[in-house]
């Protein structure tokens, strides 16, 4: 066990460095400019922006190249090369690279988006939401929403979301370009993109080529075209360059009350972490059992072990003392300014107060909302499709304000998009995690809950699971079409198991859902933005919002760290991949590099780390030169950087990365996929 | 989630009711005599103390008949009935009974206590580690436990232990008879000793008849002949009765500071609860591949369930704000009392700063010390044979004062018992859980630590495990036989890879484990001791020492809680247990008791409910009552009963046990066992 080092201010402001997650409407010019002699213009943040491009499924992507050619990481378009395999071609194992433009394959699961206008909208959002509480609270604050956004959603190739900023304090618009013809041109090896496997994630120093690279197509069939793209540079970067990160970050919590990462720190994660666990010993048991098992399961199991490996840093930098014993002095400012301010003490006083009461709620509570709505006790694509069409036919005829907020108009393209993929599901793999579900549910529940009987019945986990697999139908796409267009009709005269089970549980599902949203949500949204804005009230709004899958820019350098007594170097070369390389899973180095050692010079820069304060959400991020050029593809953060989920500690956070040279070469002399060279070097600069 | 309620007097001192884990030299009579009107004379205590049973495996058990008969739970000798099974006769499936003495099968791993003798060592113990620290104070004082012990075992048929009581406070002697022929008699079905699975256990209400019969032989080859005894009760306990509960609780941890509270619940219990959880995901996926691999891993998955569940509830228990206040405000008390008193606050006042900084230093070490020595990386029996093997041939020679612990000249009947069991090991488990115990370590401290190189070198975790599972000679008693008795030449000689591995990994291990007892472990001792003085001091010795695996009687109430809104009976019935079959898996009776419907009356008791304060360990005990008759047989707590590790909560904590009558009933019309209720019935009063 590592120890995740946790030193330097944990003040509620930015004060060290390099830390920030900054808006690009905000970003801190000056204090670059200051710290490294290099202002971005207002050209060069717009072209950035402009470049950067979100997936929805939750990564960060950037345009390359003039006509559409996208980079991110393979771990976030694994799913796709997944769907695109079969036992036949398993391009998770091979690889994938289109030789033409023809043979770039449609990607079913994956939406780009790019981040074209912010509106500020804080000013209707506040007023709607205007002296009421609880349910009522969340009611008028989600309707409101979904108004705006209507409004904004002019047609299917616009996405419109109303952002949180600041826990409420500011709220805004984001229209985004709306892309779902995403095709792959180019995969590595699974085996080389996670180079090192769960041993090394998180790790550095690191050898992991985790790049892909896909093409938006347009809606006439041909090739985006697009003005604004990142060009690749012809040097690569160097310890102590200045680079920046724009991508974004899924989710931060720090500037939350030491209750809540209390709360996280005792209760949220600890219930996670033994559900992710328990998950991840089945399934690897489970993939060990044969080739084929291996191949449909690697990618769900490789994403169930990054997240318990993130989230077990991030309660190990809870479970230090310095952190919260720096978020309670943080506190305590806040608190004595608060109560020196009258008018602000009037509003706000009672809010730290509020949400841990909100929170003492939340613990009894918490199991029997992750397992009945929130995925835990279902963790299905069957099911999720069978609810989805449950709650589609129940909540598309209500007005679009009054929806549960994932059925308002604004979502609708993506939830058609998941609800008619033409990707496979595996029927075993489904029946392992129903089974392993529905324990968890009679386990956690007890075997007399009303919720467990409306589930089970007198059937045994594994009987039910087996058998809702073998009825149902959902496995087709036409009869989901049918479903779906079919609306309510057509739902409640299935006799599809799945369908019936999801209706049976909805109810009690629902329920335990509003009783979060009201006593739970709205308490901590409400008093929240409360402190929020006392927060900017009394220290200004020089700071920047936590992370919520928003676009963000941050600056750093390419830069080691000191660990214990040893320095750990900011680079790492070719050579050190090969010396790694033991041929044996997770340290097997696929054929194609084997046979291409010593076509690329040894001392070729293969990862990088630098001091960008980036999270989750960050992965497939270019990182970006002063000229606005690549330099590399953030893939990762070293293990101190899963505790800037609360705080950044800018001697020992890293952001990691594949270093754009030794990216370049690779492609070239390791892959020989000339028709990507040939177009990413052309734009060269 | 059911929330473990927390209410009730969390001060240093019992206050509560029942509280109490009392030694049988220290019962208080006159409180037990001013609540209930009874109070057991030296003669009734001295009985009920020689009729109890300790298992060595972590048990409790009690003489039920004057020719040697033991009573236990299921739960305790599972084991010894997986290492009488076969795929033939798989009697964890179909349970046991021996019609015939003859027919009474030895338990390979089975030893029984019996606790003859007490002396106070206290200060023998404490001159001799006076004025000494950290490793100085740890050799001393386990070299002076080894010379008493050593002087008192004058033979095999004799065990002797230093205990620790009052952490410290309080040395004594516990002198046991030993045996080692201990034979089964009867087990039920797996399946109804654990009625309801992980679902059920500890919940109540219940229906488990979790119960057992041994007969310890003695050395001549017949059953032993004991005058003491506790004879069967004529009639059921009843509600509101007065109980005893007579047994080993394993552990609590009630004097503990808050440091040490709050180290486990933020790293010590989050360590070992992810690791269970994810063994327990492995083994249940692993278990479901085959019937037979299901017979081999059952008692492993429930063992592990029942730990996983277990800590859970503690830590659940912690994260209860309450639990910690009380503990706070408790030391705090204690604080204030010793800096009050001025030779007290000499000794004493750095206590606590001393043992925050020992666990701080832990903290790093914990998962090095886990995983290289402790077990956690070698979760393998064929390891722990090896290991065992290897240091036995290096600690033999040495004299027993300088031994490690678990070698000195005490230990080596218990030792000799394992490695030269009778007892099947199953390849394919033993490869599935060495590779687990690989892959954690490598996981855990990283690819390129200095023991992780030494374990695999360049394998992969399942291609090292195959081959020492493949390549070890350990699953023959006659080689360990001969490793053992051949010693150190033996073994340097030995190509065994599984001796080799244990030989290459011992400097390292060994290195952790003096780190750990030097720097944490021995600081924890010698500080907790002069809290533990001081706390005498100051409240005086009318407490009970934490549970130390060492006897204590309890006494207590059949009684029921309220939970939440519901009241929850201390009685269930025959006719409970036949409604809440379902016909699967775990809630299936089996074909016994389906025949028998209706033979035992459907309103007799089935399980008990009890405020006696007991916990793990007290597994198998007696529940005897004001005459010193059996009445029942604890083999659970309910889940508040889990958070009885740190406080005992009067409200809600309850014992749960089989129903003296209940069993005696089923042994006749559900078992048909005859001649075992013949035996038991003779001496029924």
């Amino acid at each position: 066990m590592k120890r995740l080092l946790v030193l330097g201010s944990l003040l509620a402001l930015p004060a060290a460095a390099e830390e920030g997650m900054w808006t690009y409407d905000a970003f801190p010019r000056e204090a670059v400019k200051a710290a490294h002699g290099f202002e971005p213009s207002q050209d060069w943040l717009d072209r950035v922006r402009l470049s950067s491009v979100r997936l929805a499924g939750g990564c960060s992507a950037s345009f390359v190249s003039p006509e559409g050619l996208v980079m991110t990481n393979h771990h976030c378009i694994r799913s796709c090369v997944e769907d695109l395999s079969s036992p036949k071609r398993d391009y998770l194992a091979t690889g994938f690279f289109a030789r033409e433009p023809k043979d770039e394959l449609r990607c079913p699961k994956v939406e780009a988006n790019q981040l074209v206008e912010m509106t500020d909208v804080t000013a209707r959002l506040q007023g709607a939401t205007k002296g009421l509480e609880g349910a009522a609270f969340n009611t008028a604050l989600n309707a409101e929403m979904s108004r705006i956004e209507g409004e904004c959603a002019t047609g299917p190739e616009w996405r419109c979301d109303v952002v949180t900023l600041f826990h409420g304090g500011r709220y805004q618009l984001y229209k985004y370009r709306r892309f779902q013809d995403v095709r792959l041109v180019f995969a590595p090896e699974f085996s080389m993109a996670a180079f090192g496997g769960d041993a090394d994630n998180f790790n550095f120093p690191r050898y992991g080529f985790d790049a892909a690279f896909l093409r938006v197509w347009d809606t006439t069939g041909q090739p985006l075209k697009t003005d604004t793209y990142l060009p690749w540079a012809k040097e690569g970067a160097k310890e102590g360059d200045l680079v920046f990160v724009s991508g974004h970050p899924g989710g931060t919590e720090r500037q939350s009350t030491v209750a809540e990462l209390e709360f996280q720190r005792e209760v949220a994660l600890p219930y996670t972490l033994l559900h992710l666990a328990e998950m991840r010993g089945m399934l690897r048991e489970y993939a060990s059992g044969s080739p084929e098992r291996w191949r449909t399961t690697r990618a769900k199991l490789r994403s169930v072990e990054n997240s318990l490996k993130a989230l077990r840093g991030r309660h190990q930098a809870l479970a230090e003392p310095s952190l919260l014993a720096g978020k309670r002095q943080a506190e305590a400012d806040l608190r004595a300014k608060v109560n020196a301010a009258p008018a602000l003490k009037a509003t706000t006083a009672g809010a730290w107060d509020a949400m841990a009461r909100a929170l003492e709620s939340y613990r009894p509570l918490l199991a029997s909302y992750r397992l009945k709505e929130a995925g835990d006790g279902f963790p299905s694509e069957l099911f999720t499709l069978a609810r989805q069409l449950v709650r589609a036919a129940d909540e598309l005829p209500k007005p679009n304000a009054e929806r549960l907020r994932e059925y308002t108009d604004g979502q609708l393209p993506g939830l058609r998009q998941q609800l008619l993929r033409e990707a496979p599901i595996t029927p075993e793999l489904e029946e392992r995690l129903l089974t392993f579900g529905f324990n968890k549910l009679r386990e956690t529940l007890g075997a007399d809950d009303a919720f467990v009987r409306e589930v089970l019945g007198r059937e045994a986990p594994e009987d039910l699971a087996r058998a809702l697999v073998k009825g149902t139908r959902l496995f087709d796409v036409k009869e989901r079409k049918r479903l779906f267009e079919g609306g309510a009709a057509a739902v409640a005269a299935s006799k599809d198991p799945m369908i019936l089970l999801a209706r049976r549980v909805d109810g009690l599902s629902r329920e335990v859902r509003t009783r979060y949203e009201d006593s739970v949500e709205s308490v901590l949204k409400k008093n929240g933005e409360l402190l929020a804005k006392a927060r900017l009230a009394v220290y200004g709004t020089t700071g920047y919002p936590d992370a919520t899958f928003t676009l963000r820019l941050s600056y750093g350098m390419v830069k080691g760290w000191r660990e214990d007594t040893k320095t750990v170097a900011p680079l790492t070369t070719f050579a050190g991949a090969y010396a790694r390389h033991t041929g044996k899973e997770p340290f097997r180095l696929p054929d194609t590099w084997l046979k291409a050692r010593g076509k690329v010079p040894d001392d070729t820069p293969l990862d990088v780390a630098t001091t960008n304060d980036i999270i989750g959400g960050n992965s497939g991020s270019p990182l970006v030169d002063r000229e606005g050029r690549v330099v590399g593809l953030i893939f990762d953060g070293n293990l101190p950087s899963l505790g800037g989920r609360y705080a950044y500690v800018p001697e020992t956070n890293r952001a990691v990365g594949v270093h754009g040279e030794g990216l370049l070469r690779a492609l070239e002399h390791v892959y020989g996929a000339g028709r990507l060279v040939k177009e990413l070097r052309e734009h060269q600069r």
